[in-house]
């Protein structure tokens, strides 16, 4: 049996707008990550596509996308599952920070260190931020010992794989086509550990935002072949968009 | 304790406006009913009300209604249970058809009889008409035998019931604030019930679009208070609007 995932990476948030590290701080979708939600949904919804269960984070601007991209898709009344686990990165002290006053600060080694590297987190954030997230409810039900301060890629792994292999692999498993929409970094996390990429090779992948990847795996949850984007050309458009973005700063 | 419970009627759809019998039929917001939407959520952001979780019918225009809604009020993380026994009354064979068409073809007081009766429903809708939900994914788990082909207001009460003693209700009695966007009839099956209003009296009862009405629950599911709606001088118009309709046909 051949089951199909699609992951989708949120669109354009007002933060990314004006430049600033998110990570866990809930900011919503600007306009014109609206019409990229709106976009992954009209390529679903082209593709024959059909999520029967959609998987979210507990932050605004990926469940903005899903709820866009399935309205687009004709898709509404799927059940909807969200999870911590499924957050971008924690951004630690960074988070609310100005990216280029950020690199100013610290020069561009720890700077490109704290983007790329694979297990270097940024500093810990202060619980009395005001970009903590000690005290928001949407976490009040998890245990506060295992809510991240600060995370490294290795670290979003380390939190994502245990709920891929407990919950989503499930609906996989039972021939279901999973829709997930999430984050720059908890999308690289999946990525990895599916292709199978090396700690090295996971640096230089770029996601694009608001195109549908898929992947059709089998009754291991390996690919049968490789992913592919609903559109190739506007991905790689995407993708080299995302890395120039980081060469940038 | 005292625990809260939310009740918010989707606004205008895209067949509202075209004065068709919808029901069951997936029709979505028009562009004043996704502004309705985004009032009841400032509604609820003002008037600091906080739902815990979400419950929808299967329909899109309540799905869409509740994510626009708890957008507006910062509350898009919170979990979300669908089920089809939220569902708008099943109009049978009148479903698709033109308001005014059926007025002239049937009389005005099978009509009415139709319309607001407690106990009379329409014919039953054919299998292979394109506006039934034979066939349909979204209810594909559902036992076939208890899937309406038509419904009065008393078999949307004998659907409705078993799901909020079962279901929601769990949720209430856990103290959890539960917000449930619907629809007019699925509304008022619930509001007669919590109101114990009797069958010749819920004729009368309209229950506005967009305007979240508010109960506060006691240990038994009782009202401690009568209910509330949150823009009172808006409800009172837009009740006032949805009965004139009935008038005029």
């Amino acid at each position: 049996m051949v089951t199909k995932l699609i992951l989708v990476r949120h669109g354009q948030s007002d933060w990314n707008e004006k430049n600033l590290f998110t990570g866990w701080v809930d900011v919503k979708l600007s306009p014109k990550g609206e019409q990229e939600a709106a976009r992954a949904g009209e390529l679903l919804k082209e593709a024959g596509l059909k999520p029967d269960i959609l998987y979210t984070s507990l932050l605004s601007r990926a469940i903005q996308t899903a709820n866009i991209a399935l309205e687009k898709a004709d898709r509404l009344f799927i059940p909807v599952v969200r999870s911590w686990r499924l957050n971008e990165r924690h951004y630690g002290a960074l988070q609310g920070k100005d990216k280029a006053e950020t690199l100013e600060k610290y020069g561009k080694e720890k700077f490109q260190e704290w983007r790329r590297s694979f297990d270097i987190p940024p500093p810990e954030i202060e619980d009395d931020s005001k970009f903590s997230q000690v005290g928001d409810e949407r976490y009040k039900t998890v245990d506060p010992h295992v809510l991240p301060k600060t995370e490294s890629l290795a670290l979003v792994i380390d939190r994502l794989l245990p709920y891929w292999q407990d919950v989503i692999a499930s609906d996989l498993l039972d021939g279901k086509t999973v829709l997930i929409t999430a984050h720059g970094n908890s999308l690289r996390a999946l990525v990895k550990h599916l292709d199978n990429i090396s700690e090295s090779e996971i640096a230089g992948l770029n996601i694009p935002t608001g195109i549908p990847l898929v992947y059709e795996l089998d009754d291991n949850l390996k690919p049968v072949k490789p992913s592919y984007y609903l559109d190739p050309e506007a991905a790689a458009a995407g993708a080299a968009a995302v890395a120039a973005q980081g060469q940038k700063k």
